[in-house]
């Protein structure tokens, strides 16, 4: 198992917009990868404007056809419009 | 949905005792918490003797239900005696 936590800062009054985009690229995920096993966008409850998704991958294999999946590379531009800066992506290994 | 992320630091030499004080607990979390979706003790990459565990619950009374049970307050004094510390546990909003 892989762990991925990855850190979305969004820009101010944006979060309705990042929510949005995020479903219809989960709806995506859980439809296309056998391989995944949660990808959940959760809001921090003391951070203003953050988001984590905390993401679980059988294996390399099952997180590398998440990264090359085309609807992942697509959600890219509606995501970055309303993002802060960059994501912040941490990779953990499953015990 | 409600996600944790709780982060352990384990003493030196330690690792693989609170691996092992953690699967029995896990086991007990999976075989009797419906609404508990997800709970992956995972190895940082970067930092050393560093845990966190991805947790994904149904709502509060699921998350309540885990902090109540039995097998989860036996397995403390297990965990506790190998951590380096308190764990810090973050909750967030499943959005």
């Amino acid at each position: 198992m892989i762990g991925v936590i990855a850190t979305l800062k969004v820009q101010d009054g944006k979060g309705a917009e990042l929510e949005a985009a995020f479903a219809t690229l989960a709806a995506a995920v859980r439809a296309n990868e056998p391989g995944n096993h949660a990808y959940q966008l959760c809001k921090s409850r003391t951070e203003p404007n953050t988001y984590k998704v905390l993401e679980l991958y059988a294996d390399e294999d099952a997180l590398k056809a998440h990264g090359a999946a085309d609807y992942f590379k697509a959600a890219g531009p509606a995501l970055g419009a309303v993002l802060a800066g960059r994501p912040e992506i941490e990779y953990l290994d499953g015990v």
